[in-house]
């Protein structure tokens, strides 16, 4: 029944595991320093803890209302019995991913500034792999998760006619993308409201009105802030890209499954070859994590190079053996399919290179942001704000040109050429995808060497040691801010996919529905089974002179600002609550200025905890809520108009939001290292602003926007069975 | 040839050309005041006819190369030769509107200052009835326009077969909407980047640096300031919505004309219905300007109570004329097509309710901003983008039921009845412009009160009057903000209307290349000639799941976002260049602060002038361009993906610049009231940042982007036949 070749995937998903578990113990190993440094951490660890449980007691809730409401749809026969089942392992194999990083991160920040005593090359290597571990864990965590219920659906769904099975096992797969994508949501928002609220909070008291450095631990609000990298950065990325690398393994095999259903041993092949890239990718990272090393004495360049180098080993090896595996796959369009995966693989490269040339201080943008300091905080935000929408330009041309080549190449340059165009697209997002272990340790790197930065500050270690964990810090801003632009075009790429799994959902549907069926033959003439893409648009009338799909895009394009103004003003109530804590305690805890008494660090920790999980409910459920609502109204036309509206706005609208808040970020740090007046120059106070703005931009809202725009799509899959049965227009 | 009733409409036309020339011979006849008030309003004038004479001097050159290349188009075949004839006029007459009614508005600053130096009810009737020129000089040339172009096509096109001759007039006329369209982006774009780099200039360095309060005779930026109220928002917008007006009547025509082609009379009523609304509403503007009026000690709230009885009573004549009127025409479908205008004024009524409630200091959303600004500019950055993003959901919620319903009455509630319900959408956008004479004079009305009231305080009035003139500013802010409300919605429903009409063009294309109209006929099985718009849909894919739609959809919504981020750095840089020619004159001509020397206006005229000329052009031809190059690349497929795709976002992104800047305009004036430590507060510093960053939003890039979306739509209909023709892909 299965290829050989499929043993690959659970062979690589145990030795991402066991290597992760192997660069943890290596990091269990060493010391945490001295006794400050550890105590310390320890605040940091038990706020972060603290953190997660009470994110996973919400969530609980949440997926037992959800798995419920699937258990019913099955019931009711618009679903499957394994959906709901799915749902739930996609949710808490997410959750684990999460739960693993961050334990790593926080066990990490101390080490890392210990090892940092040592030297720098021994400060990168703790802290980048920490990083790998959260990067092999969620690939690893994955593949597990696809091969398991690869191998049990074969036995559990009983043969049908020729394809069918397959079909059904595929696209069954694919709802635990939503498990995984429901629990991002939270992950994303919760975690970046948490981050923002601790981050704004304690800047405004600590460093504007108060005037003390960051991560001073006189600062009540430093510890939450340390926690928040944790929780925002490591688990909500880790969140982000676990369900954009599931959703795009998954949504590709949905779409070979249905678009070579009918052509024999080919179905599966086609099912198995984005398994397998993912695979092997994930054996290349692992060779390219032991690549990563630098000399004692190098500079921010060459450590830099140094991550570039075990990232470009990866990749390069990636595009040669993909060719192989897909050869001994015994693809008939070998060229095609992997000059799909090797346009992925540019494009993503591209796509970090345009964000680095409009975040880095090394080039104009950012240089004229900080330029416009000098005229105040007014043309800071305004210079931000314009150069962040102008830049949307650089990543959206890459997707557009990368996906139009993907198609054709896949597709024989034929582009009527749907199903094997389409399949294109989602092999790309695989392929961009494929080496996420290592490119991920490189984000997850970044988190880890910010809070041993704050460990070395709040420990009072010494200029030399501090200056090395600022190398290592400085470093980490470049690859979040790279991480950040590869994160929104996985998310672009894997939600193109998406959209074209949710039609072949929307015949599974069908097909389980008699009479719906029969309408459907009544009107087009041609069985459901057999009907293609473009049958299904037709019929729903899926064009865009359709009223449905035009107002679903107006509310999809939306969705997404409305979205993005919840979480925006989510972060400005928090951080206010935030602001209020930390005048208090500087007002009542006498000595806290003098170094004299601690102030109450959990207290902040249990603020930022609370105005997370409160502010993060609303924005979560409607994009739960949604694509269920337009669907009941709309019917399917709407959902597309939705999906498409809430995809071109939400990805232009998450670059922006990235790239302005990345600049600002680093137009300030360009000021405190010397430029237009240098640190406390007026300058540097209009800096600081754009910067405050641009935390919730790049750190809460935007990233945000990627889930949005997956997990809307995720939704509309499964809640496809029910769009069918009913909708009121 | 002629219904009889046509004739409504050059009446009506000439009518409200002459109620614009009586009205501003009245106002012509007021005096300017004391002499001091004459010599400033004096060099206001002379500013604002500099910029004008400047811009019409490029935007003649734009125009002289599209017309030949429109000439050209038509001596290749892909156009008849009346469009660029037709372009032109509509670019004439725009240029005009823009003309008249920004002389009007420099005339009736001064003379509105010195009524109201008699009494507040007499300040309210030169500055309202002044605004009335510029509504009715909009209506006026718009429906003269309509009319002299109906009048002679009927005798210039040959007679066809059956209905193709109203076909052939109407997407004909559609074309001269192209011309006011690109005389409306120069107008918007290069008038909003003067009065914001004006504007911002003046602040920074006078309010902010020099603590010298606005519109100070000392600060040389003045001047250019309240050129810029005049250039930016008169003729900016009267430009803007003349186009809206022009290409709602015209698109629903076009519709009208498609979809009734083979049915007799009715063809030619529904051509007329649009028309004859528009005339309806203007004479009912005309009574409801006469209606405005106010006693003496009017409170601020019975001010603009006196201009919302006005706008009520046309608004209540024209539902209850618009049904005698569709009935006499003797339309079958009266209840219907007459359902969709209701439907049209009722949407427009409640998004200036939503815009007012958003951007009102009266309401929770604004307060909430305010107070933000206890805790610095950052917070109330994040706070107003937060609650502009959040507020877009209402006009959205608001254009998306009212489309639905439009829709759903004119196409007797049956969804695939596309004709008339698309038909149906254009009507409601003609409704709810049907009284734009009186609601353009209510948006006109603001500037020249703004204008008053820098008058009174340059030539240094009396408290008393200041304090009437603050009065009449005031309520000009609202009406100001509702009016933007109010121009984006219309805009979105105009641009829903084009877009149909391009399905329609490109039928027309089709016709005019044989062997374009065979390939149609072969593959559909149906002659051009007699195919709908879903036949069109499905010759050309325009399905979600075409990735020419799609990426066409990804460009679209970039393009707003880019046209958005360079209208925003423009106005950065000539803001700019005005701080340091200001800073320059308080440096080097001396006696300026004592008072004692005049500063040099005219040099920072120059400025704003230059810059907006020299800005106002890389965004300009990007509009243009993009249909163009999409439709080479991609064909009609990917041109509808970048209509639909820039539609969805820029109308969101409009509203939500449009109520974040309104938002912290009034913020700023609350804490100016006396709110958070009044003036001179850090919470008022703070709030300024948030008015000046918000400058640009409501005045620059936000309006720019309702030209955006309806010149788009233009463009693509002009080019239509180009993209028949050809295209790569």
């Amino acid at each position: 029944m299965f290829n050989a070749l499929f043993w690959i995937v659970p062979v690589a998903s145990v030795l991402a595991l066991i290597f992760a578990w192997y660069f943890f113990k290596k990091m269990k190993g060493e010391s945490e320093g001295t006794e400050r440094m550890a105590e310390i951490a320890q605040h940091v660890r038990v706020g972060a803890m603290a953190y997660l449980r009470q994110q996973y007691k919400v969530v609980t809730i949440i997926f037992i209302i959800l798995t419920a409401l699937f258990a019913l749809m099955a019931v009711a026969g618009f679903q499957n019995g394994w959906v709901w089942f799915a749902f739930l392992t996609g949710g808490v194999f997410s959750g684990l991913a999460g739960f693993f990083g961050m334990k790593t991160a926080t066990y990490a920040g101390a080490r890392t500034a210990n090892a940092a005593r040592d030297s720098l090359n021994r400060g990168l290597q703790v802290a980048f792999r920490s990083g790998a571990v959260m990067g092999l864990v969620v690939v690893g965590l994955a593949l597990l998760d696809i091969s398991l219920w690869f191998i049990v659906l074969n036995f559990a769904i009983p043969e049908a006619e020729a394809g069918h099975k397959l079909v059904v096992i595929t696209t069954t797969m694919l709802t635990f993308g939503m498990g995984a994508s429901t629990q991002a949501l939270f992950a994303r928002v919760g975690g970046g409201i948490y981050t923002k609220a601790a981050d704004v909070g304690a800047d405004l008291v600590g460093k504007v009105e108060a005037g003390i450095p960051e991560d001073d631990p006189r600062n009540p609000a430093t510890i939450a802030d340390n926690v928040g990298d944790n929780v925002g950065d490591v688990a909500g990325m880790g969140a982000d890209l676990y369900e954009s690398y599931a959703g795009s393994i998954l949504a590709t095999a949905a779409l070979g499954a249905a678009a070579f259903m009918h052509e024999g041993s080919l179905q599966l092949k086609a099912i198995l070859a984005p398994m397998l890239i993912a695979a092997v990718g994930t054996l290349l990272s692992i060779v390219g994590i032991f690549a990563v090393r630098t000399k004692e004495d190098a500079s921010q360049k060459q450590l830099l190079s140094a991550l570039g180098r075990g990232v470009n080993l990866s990749s390069v090896l990636i595009v040669i053996l993909s060719w192989i595996i897909l050869k001994a796959l015994g693809l008939p369009n070998v060229w095609g399919v992997w000059g799909s995966i090797v346009i992925g693989l540019i494009t993503g490269w591209f796509i970090g290179k345009e964000t680095e040339y409009f975040t880095s201080a090394a080039y104009k943008p950012t240089r004229k942001i900080a330029n416009s300091a000098l005229t105040g905080p007014a043309t800071v935000i305004i210079t931000g704000i314009g150069t962040g929408m102008y830049s949307t330009a650089f990543p959206v041309l890459t997707i557009v040109v990368g996906t139009i080549f993907a198609y054709l190449t896949s597709a024989g340059f034929d582009m009527l050429n749907y199903s094997n165009g389409l399949y294109g697209i989602g092999i790309a997002a695989v392929g961009m995808l494929s080496t996420l272990g290592i490119t991920l340790a490189t984000d997850a790197y970044g988190p880890i060497a910010d809070n041993a930065g704050g460990n070395a500050e709040m420990s009072g270690l010494g200029a030399e040691v501090r200056k090395r964990t600022d190398a290592l810090d400085s470093l980490g801003n470049t690859t979040a801010a790279t991480g950040k632009g590869f994160a929104i075009g996985s998310a672009a790429l894997t939600a193109l996919a998406l959209l074209a799994s949710y039609v072949e959902e929307l015949k599974i549907g069908m097909l389980r529905l008699p009479e719906k069926a029969a309408a459907f033959t009544n009107a087009m003439g041609i069985d459901v089974s057999k009907a293609q893409i473009p049958d299904f648009m037709e019929y729903f009338n899926v064009t865009l002179m359709n009223p449905k799909v035009l107002l679903g895009m107006f509310i999809g394009s939306m969705m997404a600002f409305v979205f993005c103004g919840l979480t925006m003003q989510a972060v400005g109530r928090a951080a206010q609550s935030m602001v209020e804590e930390v005048r208090r305690q500087f007002r009542e805890i006498k000595g806290i200025m003098e170094g004299e008494t601690t102030p109450d660090y959990a207290s902040c920790v249990a603020i930022s905890t609370k105005g997370a999980q409160r502010e993060m409910m609303v924005p979560s459920l409607l994009a739960i809520a949604a694509p269920i609502v337009i669907g009941l109204i709309f019917g399917a036309a709407g959902v597309m108009g939705l999906l498409t509206g809430g995809l071109a706005s939400g990805f232009v609208l998450a670059v922006f939001m990235a790239n302005a808040g990345g600049s600002w970020d680093n137009a300030k740090k360009y000021i405190e290292e010397g430029a237009h007046g240098g640190k406390g120059s007026a300058a540097h106070k209009a800096a600081v602003t754009g910067d405050t703005v641009g935390d919730p931009f790049k750190d809460t809202s935007g990233p945000s926007l990627n889930i949005l725009i997956k997990l809307m799509s995720m939704v509309a899959i499964v809640m496809a069975g029910l769009t069918v049965a009913w909708s009121l227009l």
